[in-house]
Order: C-alpha cells, then structure tokens, then sequence
C-alpha cells in the first residue's frame, strides 16, 4: 500500500542542503515527558516499554508535540535500547534510575552467544508502529527513524545500565580488545537491519544518537565508535521508493571531531551545546547539514532571552543551505511546554528574516 | 618557621616549561579509595569530612602513595567544597550519593547574603593540614594546592549536589545572569583568599578544578566560568618566599578552548584524555605546560597494555619542555594500585628515554 506524499519538506531538503524558505525545526525528545498529554497517555499504557510496545499508543504520543508546535518533523516514539532488549538482555526501567538490564554482557563467552535479531520480528512493534504514524502523519511532515550507535548500545549492554566512568565496557575496550570488536560488528549489522526495516516501513530519514561517544579518546573513538557509524552509513538504504534517505550522525560531546565524522559520507551531523555553529559550518558545512544546537536549558528562561538564543544560533550559521534547528540533547521534563511554543515560532520567523 | 627546601623539583620545572631529566608524574585524587591503607584511615576518622578536618589524617594520607609510587608531587588531600561549606551552606555526603547542601542557594536574597569566608578561621583545618604536610614531606617533593573553579562550585551550591542537566544553574545563567555574576564573583575573592592562605602555608603549586565547565557553551564559558579562572589568576601571589608558584587550569571537556584557557596567564593547562596532547602541544605548547592526559580506564588493563598506552602520550608530545603526565580525571576506586606502580615507572622510563 503507498504511503502518503509529503507536504512540508524543509527537513529533507535543509538535510540534504537544498535551499528552503525558513529554517526547518524539530526538538530531541519531543514526545515526552514535559507535555502534560504525554504523561496522561504513559499513564494508560503501564511501563515505560508498555508504550513503546504498544503500535497505537506510540503513534498517539509520537503525534501530540505536533499537535502544539508547528514543527517540521515527526520522530518515531521508541528507546535506543529496543536492540539490546531484542537480543534476550531483559531490559527494564527501575524508577528513577534510567534502562538496566537484567543480563549484562561481561564475558567473551556472553558475548559470541549475541545474533542479530531479525527486525521482522522481536522488532516488529516498531516497524508496524513506524508505518502506523507514517499514515497518520497524511504527509504532513517527514518521519525520522533512529537507533543507538553500537559504542552507545554496548556501553548499557556491558555496564548493565547508565554509567559515570564506563570500568566494564572500558576495561574491556583496553585489556581485551578483540571481544569488544565483536559485540560492535554484531550491533553494527544489527543497527542496519533495524533501521532499513525502518525504512521499508515508511520512515523518510534516519538518526544514530551515539550519546556516549565523546567520553572516549579521539583514537578509541575513531576505533570504537566511529567506524562501526561509518559501517552503517554504508549499508543503509540511501534511497527508498524514489525518494533520498538522509541520515544524520550525532555523537554528543563530538565538536572536535566534526570532519572525521562528515567524512563517514553521512548526510548531517547532529551538534551538542558545546561547539559554536559558525565554527562548525566553517569545518564542515560544504560538506554535510548541521542539526543543532541549543542548550536545552534555555528552555528554563523566558521568552526574550529565548528569542535571543535563537536567533544567535540563526544569525552564526548564517544564510546557507543545510540547517536544521534543534537543542543540543533532549528537552528536559521540567520545561513548560510554552516555552517550545515560542522557540519553535522564533527559528521559523528568524530563519525567514536571514533569507531575506 | 621556615619550611624543607625541595629536593626533587622536576614538577616545578615542568610547569615551568623548564628542561627536566625525565617526565614527571602525580595522579589526581593520588590520596584516595583505591589504597587499602586509606580506606583504613578512613576508617578511624569517621566521615569523609572528618577525615578532611582532621589535620594528622589528613596529612596521613596525603603522604600514603608517596610510600607506594615514585610520584613527582604530593597533592593536599581535601576537598573542593570546603569553600560552600565554609560560607554556611552545609556541605554533607550521603553514601554513595555524592556531596550534598543542606542549604542550596536557589535565590537572589540567598545569594546576596553570602561572604567571603577568612581563610584563617572556618578554613584554617585546611592550611593547617597544608604546613603540617609540607613539614613531613622534608623536600622529596613539592606540595600541590588546590581549589574548585567558581562555576564548578556555584553548580554544586545552586543545584544542592552534582547533577546531570544543571536545571537551577542554567536556569538562572540564561533568566538572570547578574545573580549568578554575584555568586561567581563572591566564589572568584574567595578563591583568591583560599589559594593565597595555602601558598602561605607552603603550597608550592596550586590547580583549579573546573571539572563541569565543559557542560556550557563556548559564549557561556567565557562568561561564566573561564573569566572568573581568569579573575584568580590575576589575584594570586604568584612568588612566594623567592619561588615562583606555578598556577595550573583545568577544565574537563575543555579542550576546545585551550587558546583561551592559555591567555589567562596560567602556567599550565590540564587536559582530560578526550583531545590528543600532540594537537594540544601544537596549538598552546609554546605558552604553557601541559598535564595529562590518559584515560583513567586504561588502569583497568594488563601490564603491557598500560606500558603501552604511556608511551603513546609521551611519544605524542614528544620531546620538548612542559609535560606533566598525569590521568585526565581522578584515579577510579576500583583500580588495583599495583597498575598504577606500572604506570608511574613507564612514565619515567619513557620520559628519559625520549630525551636521549
């Protein structure tokens, strides 16, 4: 059945450095805990993974931010570590703490046992919720698709959870290298089966959050993290039912390493807080389009500083091609939605004043 | 009194960018969790902060890995808090949680109302603890002291304990900056007071510690964190008893900005492991020294693998004045010291190799 054609594509086109008549805008984590609407329907469903498990509740929340904010793209209500879950680690939330998972891989011998899960099926909630939002979307705007990178989804795999100094995984990583490599070859192709199924399923761009990248040197993330990025960059499906599919690199923490990621042939890069736009454009702005970059906790100050904020981030990246408007890392729960009202009118007005 | 004269001095004239027979090495938190002879005295003094207050302990275990390892420095083992604590805010750890404030400053009037605290009353435990060492040490090798940077401290007193998105700090840097200019302007001569007070008491080097300046924007930095740094430096007796007091910054994830971190007029910069030491020696390396900057996690590996990984920071900054080795964060508790025994003799054994 052909899915329905799109209406707005500044995020396409800014991804793939076309010119468009504002800048193009969408926020990390916008479904969320923030919106009150959110935190209604999380209720109903039970857990955290009930939700995303659940086709019809997590089209529901992946639409609400829409609702709201006249932003420039959908993206698909799920969690990076559907994956790891999906290859028997028993994933689940203890409250307040963030993912855990009940068998942590600290062996060699744990970690040969790990296959890549056919996407068709332990993955299949997120593909038929993929193509239930597609349709409900009508082609108002595009949906974005995303997955973990394999250094970020191995961190959890490893750790058994979030981590402050990474003893296992970086243990690991320096005394027994090998192993390591392992895990993230099998991630890797894990990575391009899950987001070309995505794909198939009717998203129209793609995302690898590589949140934990930067807390590696700049050898063992070119090692480790990068090339396994590079490996999935080329085995996406780059063009899907006639149309391009950008895909958009992000490792948070990564501003020195902007070109050796562009050089990955990818189509964007995601940019944190910490590295000025303008200076990134500079580096690599001939080369790929940048997504970014807006302390999120700007979001905690009022409307004019708001509307300053952007409009600094808009007026360094200047009147090119290959913008799109984002925070720097996810919305924080504690912000009022209103607030995102007056950020994402604010990019929309200050992106047209700066093309004119 | 006059205070031992020093007999190994390659600290001093690596922070000077001075020749040295070999690369001199000390390890940050060096006094700590990972020794069984400080948990030991731990111990008997009770809390942590008992154990900071105690000058005899203090001094213990200050002086425990110089009987262990070949380190180049002693570094006063305190913490960075005692200046919140000392303006009343009511510094607590709770296990396993980190420190926390009974009194977090969360409002102008909060705010307004705190001093600068004289060094010679609430924090006289800490230049006690500062003469003392500097008596027992008898010369074998100089004395570090330290403090926590404005803004690292103002994250700790605003927020109540660390913290992951820094919702209070932020929140009043982007809707009412000229507070948060108070507070850091308050902690900046509080700081200056603090280090002076310690060089008094035989310091003969002193480091900042911005451990969270890299959670800001590059604008944001320089507003708040690095040019409260660069307040300090100016403030500091640089000269004490004829020697020259080498001043150290350090801003984790502060790579990007070494240039400026090396306009203030510090002697040395310390670097965590996340920028390559041979890029930071070409960029600043002709202004400064640099400290670092190996990753704490490479302790976790074999022998050789440690061996190794020395080798490749020293060959990387090759041989030129200015290098102290040192991990680019605090040693991880869980390491075996027997590792860091490795470490510390590599460091020798290849700094004087790469100068012959």
């Amino acid at each position: 059945m052909s899915l329905p054609a799109l209406k707005n594509d500044r995020l396409i086109r800014a991804l793939l450095r076309q010119p468009t008549d504002t800048t193009p805008v969408w926020i990390m984590r916008q479904a969320g805990r923030y919106l009150p609407e959110y935190r209604e329907t999380r209720k109903q469903a039970g857990s955290f993974l009930d939700l995303c498990m659940n086709k019809e509740l997590a089209c529901e929340v992946t639409l609400q931010p829409l609702r709201r904010f006249n932003l420039d793209a959908a993206i698909l209500f799920s969690d990076i570590l559907t994956i790891p879950d999906a290859m028997g680690l028993g994933l689940y939330f203890a409250e307040g703490e963030g993912p855990k998972f009940e068998r942590p891989l600290r062996s060699a011998a744990e970690i040969k046992k790990i296959g890549v899960p056919d996407p068709s099926e332990k993955l299949r909630y997120v593909t038929d919720a993929v193509n239930l939002v597609r349709r409900e979307l009508d082609g108002q705007v595009p949906l974005i698709g995303f997955s973990g990178s394999p250094w970020t989804l191995s961190t959890y795999m490893v750790e058994g959870g979030g981590s402050k100094e990474y003893q296992y995984i970086k243990g690991m990583m320096y005394a027994d290298p090998g192993v390591l490599h392992h895990l993230l070859d099998t991630l890797a192709q894990s990575v391009i089966a899950y987001l070309n199924a995505q794909i198939e399923a009717g998203a129209q761009a793609v995302m690898i959050f590589d949140t934990w990248g930067g807390v590696l040197s700049p050898q063992m993330y070119g090692e480790f993290s990068l090339a396994y990025m590079h490996q999935i960059v080329d085995g996406l499906k780059r063009e899907h039912e006639g149309q391009i599919i950008p895909v958009t690199l992000f490792t948070k923490g990564g501003g020195a390493w902007l070109e050796a990621i562009a050089e990955t042939g990818c189509n964007a890069v995601g940019l944190d807080w910490t590295i000025g736009i303008d200076e990134a454009r500079q580096r690599v702005g001939e080369q790929v389009a940048l997504q970014g970059n807006l302390d999120p906790c700007v979001l905690y100050a009022d409307a004019d500083t708001i509307r300053a904020q952007v409009s600094n981030i808009i007026t360094r990246f200047g009147n090119h091609p290959g913008h799109v408007f984002n925070l720097g890392h996810g919305i924080h729960q504690h912000v009022d939605p209103d607030n995102l009202a007056v950020l994402v009118d604010a990019v929309h007005e200050f992106g047209h004043d700066i093309r004119n």
